[in-house]
């Protein structure tokens, strides 16, 4: 018998910085992921809702939900990238820097930008820039991730230490590629859900999503088979009993979705996610547990040579089991306060 | 820090006769959410299953199941008319007056044509006619609701009781203009799967669907989400825990989709809801429950000018955790026998 | 009040050798059904997955999972033939033998092959082929199976014992007319997902696929509601409740599904499943269960006037709440082990 050809992942001294990983499996994105997306997380953003609203206001069609755009390109890297990860760490200088529209193809690339090895030597952080491109070659989304691995032999040398140098924030000139010249004048605010626009947010301004969305396993295991993420622990009760947390953890990114959808309420005409300056997953999410999110406005920009859209720089929070009406955030000694699952800082756009 | 931005939906105070409400969000129905929809329920109509079946009759491709395009209407008017809601407590002259195919996006506009205050001035009964469209402007559904709406002020003042003549049912003069002239020769009942035309059904005839479904807490979420409807007491279960029912509630319509797919097995060729005289939602659902069906003949209508189809008013009747062989409606003094959940009054189209 | 018109099934002594069955109701399967098949499974299969992958090797399209399309075909006749299962006992001679696409309306006729009641007289098996054809009466699969029907009444008299001749596997000079004409250099093995062609496996080869799927109610009840399967045994609680195992069965075809998309991890390459020359559902599966999954490769051929394919014979067995490390099939005394669920034997079509 020959060696297994099961992957079992790559570990930490698996990394070298430079090295590109072109990722499997390129996927159609269609209408049918479209509306699970839909049932999956109830989102009411208009531009994605609505061929009808899309065209009328500059679109070919509908484009595809940002962020499943993010879980599919994402969910690409994991078979490289996590499948021996401890911890997902963060994320900075995401773009999205073209609409995706139902029926283009997904595929991924991601070159390793840093390592560092953690001083037990039993794991080490790797940073990586992947991109998501479509069937014609042309990058829909750009994002760092850093991600903490497993070392396969603690004895294994450490690689030389490479920290990415990473803006604290997406450059707004960046941003707003992915939205084509919108006739704003048929854009309609009724059908949208809010008369706000753009210019009616202002820094410092804090908005409770109010609602709350219990978790069943049900969902967030077909949430995440839909990306073709196959990290374990989100699907292997019989495997996770005997680990850590004694049962299955949810996808972040489910978390990231539920908030974004819940933050309609709210910010219903902030309708494009153009950029993820950074975020975090505080604490684990589980099924059963129920999600609220809050937002702040950190800072509002105009982009360059855009009448029609501008950006708003929102911190998006998520909680479980807690209401938002306070906006949890800090706890007394700085760290996060109990029940915060999720600090996520976006660039949203807006019609001025 | 401005007032926020979320909205938490109209109280009965909120509401004036004559008052026209544009819901948002406009919803493009496509492929995906009739594949949802058919996982979620499980219906086996032969024009809504396939293509080729709605083609050799003379559609130009299967049409959207009538009520996922009640569910996604209805579920727009939530924000505006139910957030704040106690009961839904009746439909009457619904009529689906055009089919909606893949592709058709939908809006909805409803009129307030009724309001009364109850006697303990905390809440009142709202009436409004609501009017789903499609991107055309055209109508494709009417229909008449009832909701009983807290007061966000227990001392404000009344408006003056205005209640609208309703119809005891839809005149089946005014049905079946969603179904195109059907080319009947072309209807294969073998693969529509019951031999029984319209002519083959009579007034008093009951039916017991037989076969029971037992709802998953996944499943009326997944479905409940993909209309866009956020009422909170289906998906917040860390606030339901505080509740009356200590528990999620199922949206109504989950339970009215299930006995209409169950209903196929003995009106297997009643492929079209023409119209909804009355419906009521007797006693809520629970995940867990599992929901049996009958039907009962009330009446057969021929429609004018139309010698390919006719008309079976219908008693649909869903019961929960109780087989339906003994046709379970009443109880001993005149109120709903214990486990029916759901009275419809139905207008149904089969071929003659 | 007339006879009722629902239907209860055929029962045992309702079967004839050489009766045909043509199943209602016709389905056309869209891009819906495929992402729902994602989300439920998480299959990777470049082919399936992507449109841009299929079209650059030579498919117009991506052809849609070939279970999905086996599912579909079997939900078509549960009605007619197990409603009154007790148990699905067999498939051999199945072929898929025409791709199919999105928007393809998929219908299905059975012929009784065999009967032979069993000695308790309460029951017997019946042997039938099945063939699955598109909207243009082209057959896209055949296979024969064999399931254990009651009898309405015990002293009914038997037919005569017919058993048709079934071949031990299906002839590779039958396989591979799914796939067109692969250009092998511009399949991608990277994309693809790993490097391993047909040429790089051998008989005797065992291959554990390492991750395991926790089952849920809802996913499988969804699954197969997808299919029009109306087995009760699925959907039922209340009923099943008094029944032998006290709660809902999986159906079969579940396992077969989530086994095959296990296996991507070892047989990433091995795109399409040409044949069923064998399966057996060993065990019955529950929600809450993980599934596990190993392949042992059984043989290889060459497929006749092909140079771009070729067929591993796979036995596919799937393994219940217990790792496939160890590759468990057999107890001591010959019966299977604890824990396996289903045993398969496939051809499946690798490039070379």
């Amino acid at each position: 018998m020959r060696e297994t050809k099961a992957q079992i992942g790559n570990f930490f001294e698996d990394f070298a910085v430079g090295q590109v990983l072109a990722h499997a499996t390129p996927r159609t994105v269609a209408a049918g992921d479209v509306a699970l997306y839909n049932g999956l997380y109830g989102p009411r953003f208009a531009v994605q809702s609505s061929d009808a609203f899309a065209q009328a206001i500059g679109y070919p069609r509908a484009p595809v939900d940002d962020l499943l755009v993010f879980h599919v390109v994402f969910g690409k890297t994991v078979s490289d990238m996590s499948l021996n990860a401890i911890a997902n760490l963060g994320y900075a200088e995401g773009r999205f820097v073209r609409p995706v529209y139902p029926g283009d193809t997904l595929s991924a690339v991601s070159e390793v930008i840093g390592l560092r090895e953690n001083s037990n030597r039993a794991s080490g952080v790797v940073y990586v820039r992947t991109t998501g491109r479509n069937q014609h070659g042309q990058a829909v989304l750009e994002y760092t991730r850093w991600v903490m691995v497993r070392k396969r032999d603690t004895q294994s040398p450490a690689p030389a230490a490479a920290l990415p140098a990473l803006a604290d924030r997406v450059d707004p000139a960046a941003l707003g590629m992915a939205v084509p010249d919108l006739e704003l004048g048929r854009y309609d605010l009724a059908l949208a859900g809010a008369p706000h626009r753009w210019g009616d947010y202002t820094a410092g301004e804090k908005i409770d999503h109010i609602d709350g969305i219990t978790l069943e396993e049900a969902e967030h295991q077909i949430a995440t088979r839909l990306y073709q993420n196959t990290a374990k622990v989100h699907f292997n009760l019989h495997e996770q009993a005997d680990g850590h947390f004694k049962r299955r953890l949810v996808y972040g990114g489910v978390v990231i979705s539920l908030a974004r959808a819940l933050s309609f309420n709210g910010l219903a005409n902030a309708f494009h996610v153009a950029g993820i300056n950074a975020g975090r997953h505080v604490a684990p999410c589980f099924a059963g547990d129920t999600v609220y999110a809050w937002s702040e406005v950190l800072e509002k920009a105009e982009l360059p040579g855009r009448r029609d859209i501008g950006a708003l720089r929102v911190r998006l929070v998520a909680v479980k089991n807690a209401s938002c009406a306070n906006f949890p955030l800090r706890a007394a000694a700085g760290e996060y306060a109990p029940g915060v699952i999720l600090d996520l800082d976006l660039w949203l756009v807006l019609p001025r």
